[in-house]
């Protein structure tokens, strides 16, 4: 029987993000991923391209959730030192690997490069680790299985996260998923303030178990205020995470209108892992 | 004489940027902002909307950062609790603080709206805090001062963060801002794996103090390869932090071209706080 709730860590790598220039739209790609899956996201962390910073949080990663997915810092410069990091945090020794070995040299070989330093290092992954290939790019990714934790790290460019992710982690990680359906639905409210639905969200979200509820601000609280509410379901089918859905939304667009609101259809996205 | 290395925590509250219901760009924006004050951004940390993570991590940040700046949890609903994880995590009481309290009431009367429960609730600040007003919505910020570490709590909704950012926190960092200008500049490359150039940008990296080269692959590594490279560079003024991204780039942008590669222009942006 699988466990019902796991969680998970994603821990991205790069100053780049830190500092702005970047929008971390990985780590949100990955946290929809892996809560349709079932999984419950607990952290996002941000930390530099620096060896202490990354073994520091994998390190905790590794010591509080089920499955720690870090992105970015695999690729030939000098400041790519993900892996490094994972490995001294797992108490592991960095070793070329075979497999990445063949990946990086067969991607180079096809473009007719010779194998660098800067190059053979791409292969270089935690001892114990599975090579994740990248069908986009040329780091291999790295899934290092220590039986409580698995610590999965994907490259930063986003398409070959995505890519690497769909094709190779997301059947790794179905596997051991909580077999249950998540969907995530909402709907609009125009003209109550966010602090006068309050009570009626607290109400709301004790009516289901399993459920995460909560009331998004997109207008202002008192001159034509917009709120969005959505809902954060699972269940063992679909049909069942649906239905606690439906009910407390349609609990809180009851309240909404009797206390002067228009309120739009309700909208779903998410499938989850259940049969249904 | 200021410290010239000011690190700064920025922690996100918020099961919606966990699941990837939205993408958190209050952080990039946060961190661009720092950046160019002159401060390190050290941690971006994402956490749910739980009393226990977000004391945990606020804690972490009071005892290791000079800044910590929260976003998020600050409204009228349930699961808003920010300022009571801030107040555990710097061990004070959480009270009702009277500018928040006549900032929170005036707003509501500006609409015709009674003071309830829900709406008092955000003027229950951090014992010693200060009231940070909010000129675009209802919730006010706090600004807690703990000598080593000041703690400032902004709302999660972007306008109102931004707002309050610039007209209040803003003005209040830059008197303990480094004095430094901050700039980052770069080029594109074209027809240059990013494995190619690799030891080139490790070289680049040491020619100049206080500054952070980076390769931005845009495009495939073998098959048509576009990097970016960026510097991040801070000096006494504008023109020194600009003659420094210069040279580190330059002599980049020349190496490239030896390898066959086709080299665009030089951008910057970035102004820093030094007068220049």
């Amino acid at each position: 029987m699988a466990e019902e709730n796991i969680n998970a860590w994603i821990i991205t790598v790069g100053n780049e993000i830190l500092i702005g220039r970047i929008v971390n739209t990985n780590a949100a790609w990955l946290g929809e991923k892996l809560t349709f899956l079932g999984f419950r996201v607990e952290r996002v962390i941000t930390v530099p391209d620096s060896l202490e910073d990354i073994e520091e949080e994998v390190g905790r990663g590794i010591a509080r959730a089920r499955i720690v997915i870090t992105t970015g810092g695999l690729g030939p410069t000098y400041d790519d030192m993900t892996l490094e990091g994972v490995a001294r945090a797992a108490g592991r020794r960095l070793v070329l690997n075979e497999k990445a070995y063949q990946m990086v040299k067969e991607f180079y070989a096809r473009a007719g490069y010779e194998l660098t330093k800067e190059r053979e290092k791409m292969a270089m992954l935690p001892e114990g680790a599975e090579a994740i290939p990248n069908p986009v790019g040329a780091a291999p990714g790295s899934l290092l299985d220590l039986g409580d934790t698995i610590v999965i790290s994907l490259p930063g460019v986003p398409a070959e996260m995505k890519a690497m992710f769909e094709q190779y982690v997301e059947p790794r990680l179905s596997e051991i998923a909580p077999h249950k359906a998540v969907v995530d639905c909402g709907f609009i409210v125009k003209g109550v303030p966010e602090s006068g639905l309050a009570p009626w969200i607290k109400k709301a979200s004790r009516l289901e178990d399993s459920i995460y509820l909560k009331s998004h601000p997109k207008g202002h609280e008192t001159m034509g205020p917009v709120l969005e509410i959505r809902v954060l379901a699972s269940g063992k089918s679909r049909e069942e995470a649906m239905a606690k859905a439906r009910r407390v939304l349609e609990y809180v667009a009851e309240k909404a209108r009797g206390l002067g609101g228009e309120t739009g259809e309700i909208n779903c996205k998410g499938e989850g892992q259940a049969n249904s």
